[in-house]
């Protein structure tokens, strides 16, 4: 559905939580939003004043009433328009997906984030565990479909899908391969499927713009995408 | 309701997040549910059988199946039983309730946590600016009601309300008041309006359990409340 000016989104382009929300809405079909680009050096008055908390991208605005961040605005997208459910529907499952959602948030993310600052060996290794977990996550509740949302992408897969792009980004400067097909089958084929996914194709930046970025991080140039 | 053994919480007594799961199942009218007290310096097979991932309490068991970390379990209670609803039904007040959910774990938590090691008066002063924050949040949630949930108890309301009787047992302690009615009048009115509340009697342990445990912390004895 067009959603025309009712609908913006304050955004920094490159940020995975902006990336995150974007998914969502397109794979709500909510489209024909107005996205509006920060300079998070020089943050607009409407973002301070729609998210004086914070003051940090993203920010949804529906019809003028914000709603600040990313996890909560995903969750407030899948309530507030029709189209496809992005939580399933039974309680239970709801929660797993509202669990490992966190996860990635609160595990994966900050044991992966030193690739930010050094990308050896051993930033490599660190990151490894977590990625074993979200295998073991993958297999629980996609139960043998492609996506944590079981046919189709969910929850956990627009909360991990944020982060894809950059996965790839840092992996092709860094040598590495974080989504090894040897080392974890379900994330690798998880990953495949995602970026080929009709739903969520043209809400992500391109991944050689990521990689410039992160080429710029590590030469002290970027700070980072710290929302 | 009453729940019988259909219904089991892994749980620590004076932990504010198992504090928050006993009120939400409290709100909720889920009675007669079997209580299990973790030993976490012994942690039962059942609870590292159920939360393998964090290992830690509350784990809310129905019928066998785990849901783990508080505001998740929170949610899941909500909408996993019939009784009085704990989070709102319009999808932006939803978003809100999520938001300052979020928040109270997020930030006013960690600017309170350090009188768990200390209670200086820049302890006292470091922890103001997120009780103000969330003074203006009472405001923007209750519509000039008792409570975050309007005229009943919500789901900020057991966010914040696990922490409650800490709040008051450090502030015995230290001879401090943090939810002072001069400075925050909308949140102590709050604080005494959630001590009254029918809903959470009995969910709460007594000020004076945390006030012991809280001394023997002080004194080097406990390692805190850290789940």
């Amino acid at each position: 559905m067009a959603a025309g000016a009712e609908v913006r989104l304050l955004g920094e382009r490159l940020s995975p939580y902006c990336i995150r929300v974007q998914q969502a809405l397109a794979v709500k079909g909510v489209a024909g939003y107005e996205y509006v680009e920060e300079d998070l050096e020089r943050k607009s008055q409407l973002l301070l004043s729609s998210n004086p908390v914070h003051g940090k991208v993203p920010v949804l605005l529906h019809r003028g009433a914000p709603v600040c961040e990313s996890l909560v605005i995903v969750q407030y997208v899948d309530e507030a328009w029709a189209g496809p459910a992005i939580l399933p529907s039974d309680p239970y499952e709801r929660s797993r997906a509202r669990f490992w959602a966190a996860y990635i948030d609160d595990k994966f993310f900050p044991s992966w984030e030193p690739f930010f600052k050094s990308n050896t060996a051993e930033t490599f290794k660190n990151a490894l565990p977590a990625v074993g977990t979200l295998e073991g996550a993958l297999e629980e509740c996609s139960n043998g479909k492609p996506f944590f949302g079981g046919d189709s992408i969910g929850y956990v897969d627009v909360a991990l899908g944020g982060y894809l792009g950059w996965i790839k980004a840092v992996d092709e400067v860094a040598g590495t391969s974080l989504l090894d097909g040897a080392r974890f089958p379900r994330l690798a084929a998880w990953a495949e499927s995602f970026a080929a996914a009709d739903a969520v194709r043209g809400a992500s930046p391109a991944v050689q713009d990521i990689v410039a970025f992160y080429k710029k991080m590590q030469a002290g140039g970027e700070t980072g995408a710290s929302h």
